[in-house]
């Protein structure tokens, strides 16, 4: 597999250490991934069609020196041009999350697909905003689309559903889908204001300088509504989601609930109302013992309803450098595979 | 897709609704699945080339009609005879554990893989007790062997391993897998006695007349050796998993590691020791607002350990006709997707 990382922030660094630490696994399942171009407004673009040495391509990110000092490598003008099937196999797009235009993602998204490439993405933004043009891109061109990194940040919620769950009669989804809010509501419980939960969630690199995105709900919006098109089979719209931040919970909010022995979450939800399905983002007061009030700190949860097996539950990391990363890893092993099931 | 199911008591039944449920699910993926025989030396078994009729004999099983009154349907006088490629494709082994000999299904498995059958089975015995020579004979007759309902009957913790958390590097997994011990547990922190937990888990229908495969932690034990052989690349025997059962609990000190905040557990866990993997199932205290310490009830959770995830986890039912029913279903999609990935 020929890949071309497109992003190499933070995102795009713990994807590449993930394929470095990664190389036994595909190499025992037969598989080679060389990563043939790498695309970054800030850190610069390069290509090298034998493959380009990951390892350097860290260290000069890190030492902040420009990505085109590669040996042998060359310098990439027109970054359209890499989207191209005789050029590389896999478009893997680590851009940040827009979800008004869905830009730049989207874009390359768009262009990967329509040359007949293969795409993993961890960003939002294109699957929130598009996905129904987009798997129908994939399904013409016969290739695969995959996000696993985009709802719980690796751990591999999207694949349970398409495998394990498969069949077992999905009817709804619950859970806790933004990190940020997560870490403020638990660091509230134990006593902190709002304000003083927001710096500490700022100072351990939980939530943006501009933090509206997660304590509004938008990031939590978007996951719920991927969830919904992509796994449920609804057919809705950003705006479609109803949502409510965590602004409005105050200390004295945190307390009375603590002491009817709750606490509040911000609780994402996919579940069928009289219309289709409904998705929705609210802060809820949920029994401290439940498995989402025994959620503390960071982490992501959803709670599957099913059929045949009841509730599954499945948590894991929210975020962070090398959870993203696996989830890249996770779509490029399905895609390896894809054309079978 | 022409499967034999073998045996036809609780699991075979819950197969076959989960089975006519997920008939849409096998079209939408354009699968057919048909029972040409039914196997059970109980309620009788069954064959017919061009599909049994699995409603009908899920109403005679329950009215206790022998099986080869189905219409049009042939008696089998020599269910080994079934075991051919020109009858079938996939062995559905159902028949119950036995840690000692693995059999029935221990010969069920063996003539079904030597004949160049798939295989599905529910079985603990025949997984825990032969996996390597199993596993190679699938491996040179070039099909699937899948035992998705051994482990978590039917919350799909091995096609997570698989698939999902395949390169985050698992280091390790701990959890319960015991249902009837967890409910037990559960209600002698509620202030039940040991006798009577073990009555109650009884009258629901959690533990077997003669509890001992789950309260002396033997059940627990074949599941963490399935765990460590076949997800991790152990290659320990039964004898290996250190194993201890709740039988020595006691009423006060239930009450004293609720004084510390803490609740027993009987763990399940495999780990890398100093020679290699170890696995042991043992009661051992945990904290209350843990994740295992917040499983109350006949639930089993997982705890995987990773390099790129961090700690994932995942919980569900720990037994249920359906639940373990469905377990069978996500094996035949999955050997419908085999030689692909």
């Amino acid at each position: 597999m020929r890949l071309i990382l497109v992003g190499f922030g933070t995102v795009g660094r713990g994807a590449a250490e993930c394929l470095i630490a990664a190389t036994p696994e595909f190499v025992r399942r037969g598989l080679e991934a060389r990563v043939v171009a790498v695309v970054d407004p800030v850190v610069g673009s390069v290509a090298r069609p034998a493959g380009l040495d990951l390892e350097r391509l860290l260290r000069m990110a890190d030492d902040g020196e420009p990505l085109d000092r590669h040996p042998d490598a060359e310098s990439v003008d027109d970054p359209g041009a890499l989207f191209d099937a005789d050029v590389a196999d896999v478009l893997v797009e680590l851009t940040p999350t827009n979800l008004t235009t869905g830009e730049p993602g989207l874009g390359h998204v768009r262009a990967a697909l329509a040359a007949g490439l293969h795409v993993a993405t961890t960003n939002k933004g294109p699957i929130a905003l598009a996905y129904p043009e987009l798997e129908g891109m994939a399904r013409a061109a016969g290739v695969a689309l995959r996000f696993e990194g985009t709802v719980m940040s690796g751990t591999p919620v999207l694949s349970l559903c398409e495998q394990g769950l498969s069949g077992a009669g999905l009817r709804g989804v619950r859970g806790v889908l933004n990190g940020t809010c997560n870490f403020m509501l638990s660091r509230m419980e134990e006593g902190a204001g709002y304000d003083d939960a927001l710096e500490e969630a700022q100072r351990h690199g939980y939530a943006e300088a501009d933090p509206s995105g997660d304590v509004d709900g938008w990031d939590a919006a978007a996951k719920a509504l991927i969830l919904a098109n992509c796994v449920l089979g609804a057919d809705l719209r950003l705006d479609d989601v109803e949502r409510r931040g965590i602004g409005d919970i105050t200390a004295e909010a945190v307390r009375a609930a603590l002491d009817a022995g709750e606490t509040w979450r911000l609780v994402a939800r996919v579940e069928r109302g009289d219309n289709g399905w409904r998705a929705a983002v609210r802060p809820e007061m949920v029994p401290r013992s439940s498995p989402l009030g025994a959620l503390t700190g960071p982490g992501n949860m959803l709670v599957f309803e099913t059929d045949a097996l009841g509730e599954v539950v499945i948590s894991g990391p929210g975020a962070g450098r090398r959870a993203t990363g696996h989830a890249v890893l996770a779509d490029l092993l399905a895609i390896a595979g894809h054309g079978a099931g």
